[in-house]
């Protein structure tokens, strides 16, 4: 599966039982972290997240509200015992903020760390089942998005052909991976008599926080599923441009333009305490659009 | 009214719905931010405590549990459009940690903040209300403990005299304050013949982590109020030791010792889903033990 959880969909301060940005991309029971408001370890028992199964974290840029709760869970994970490598990617200075205050409190993590600097556009992971790049977005400060590209699916099992084959259902893993099955009597069953190609890998992309700017669409284009920012509604566009943030339309014309399936929202000001007129907004221009709640598992 | 109201009474991790350390003092609507977990923000907005109203925030030690929130708090204040000045009294190098964190965002807080740093025991706040002090604790790293003294309590009026004399309520608060009454027809109600003398100023005492340690006796002595840490039950009472921390009965030892009415205890490890026998223990040694609840108010 690969999916997206919304940990915090609110800007700047919580509020109205709303949190800062996080949210988790699961792929195949692997969670990567991207942005790490204050609260995020809470939200991450909230939801029952494991958080042993965090193996890299996205930081999109310096602003408290996209980093706060990163030494805490940085810092837990090691009084938890943690032992796996820990990647976190994000823009300078994050390594010296972490370090300082890990050395100040005299604290030995128990599972290696490695802070990793953006400087610019990039592949920052690249395995076999996903490869996750950033690109600039248009903001205050320096800041990154971060599209995750799902290698290969497995292939599609043809069900009636393996029952036909006589193939036992223990088998129909390595099937969709691809392996031919040799049957009792020594005669080989191919691959391809009982399955269907794989479809291509999804395709993700986290616009983190940015102002109206179609120079990403390059980078999101045709993704399966896409979050932008809607920190605004439409009528506050001045206001939006002038923090380097978007409203609802301009978000929605980006998911348009870039050609993408589907479009997340959220980065909701506190300002609002009620959500609907933003999803009504984004759907007069692109109708695919869908809120980020808080706790909910969106499918890519 | 002069009372503590708790925030966070779990240590190093936020586990089964308890969070870090935090707690306000209250003295005549006056809020006094003592640590500052992560989270402590939502915890305020939680309990419905005005962040506005908090002037003063003192950190024990710069281990994460009790102090990374500070910096969202900080932020969120200055997104508020808080005004008021704010001061913070911590250990080095607290200061270059928050304004680091500040300069990266390219934050201009819209209030000043003054950071100062604790070195030694020392009067840290004396105006006309309250004294606080900070004295040393038992900790892994430099670690400091704060006292909150009443400076006096308004006197107390003598409703059946001050009836007698036709003084009307509206006047009340000021013969508390020590004025005298003139009546209309020109003869004056001396303040003594009205109310009792104020009684002493209370007395609360944070002693912060630390492990079990006599010289904290001085500067708690007879104090109204205490909060001391039991991080563990007595049976682990080497483990706390070796990790500068205290168990129910040390605590209730050290209350006993420096002749306190009572003794708040909290800082649970979250080894523990439930905290009754921390009370029933520390009252083996200590009658007046009340376990530090989140959103409880203790008058001092």
């Amino acid at each position: 599966m690969f999916a997206v959880t919304i940990l915090g969909n609110n800007s700047a301060v919580p509020a109205f039982d709303r949190h800062p940005t996080s949210q988790v991309v699961t792929l195949d029971g692997n969670n990567y972290l991207v942005d790490c408001g204050e609260g995020t370890q809470i939200q991450l028992i909230n939801y029952k997240i494991r958080r042993s199964k965090i193996s890299h974290i996205f930081i999109s840029h310096l602003h408290g509200d996209h980093y706060f709760g990163l030494i805490g869970l940085i810092n837990s994970l090691s009084l938890l015992g943690h032992k796996q490598e820990m990647h976190v990617f994000g823009p300078s200075p994050l390594k010296e903020i972490i370090e300082l205050q890990l050395k100040v409190a005299d604290t030995q993590l128990c599972y290696p760390l490695e802070i990793h600097h953006i400087t610019e556009a990039a592949t920052l992971l690249d395995n076999e089942k996903l490869r996750v790049k950033c690109f600039r977005t248009n903001h205050r400060i320096e800041c990154y998005g971060f599209t995750f590209e799902q290698k290969k699916q497995p292939r599609k099992l043809n069900l009636e052909k393996a029952k036909e084959f006589d193939i036992p259902a223990v088998f129909y893993d390595r099937l969709k991976n691809g392996e031919n099955y040799t049957r009792k009597d020594g005669t080989l069953v191919e691959n391809e008599s009982v399955t269907l190609p794989a479809e291509a890998g999804k395709k993700y992309a986290f616009c983190a926080d940015t102002k109206y700017d179609e120079t990403l669409i390059p980078h999101i284009e045709g993704a399966d599923m896409i979050y932008h920012e809607t920190t605004y509604l439409d009528n506050l566009r001045e206001r939006a441009e002038s923090r380097f943030h978007s409203t609802t339309k301009q978000a929605a014309l980006i998911a348009q333009k870039a050609g993408v399936k589907k479009l997340l929202i959220g980065h909701f000001s506190s300002k609002y305490d009620t959500l609907e007129e933003f999803e009504a907004e984004a759907r007069e221009v692109f109708q695919n659009t869908e809120l980020a709640l808080e706790g909910v598992c969106y499918e890519v």
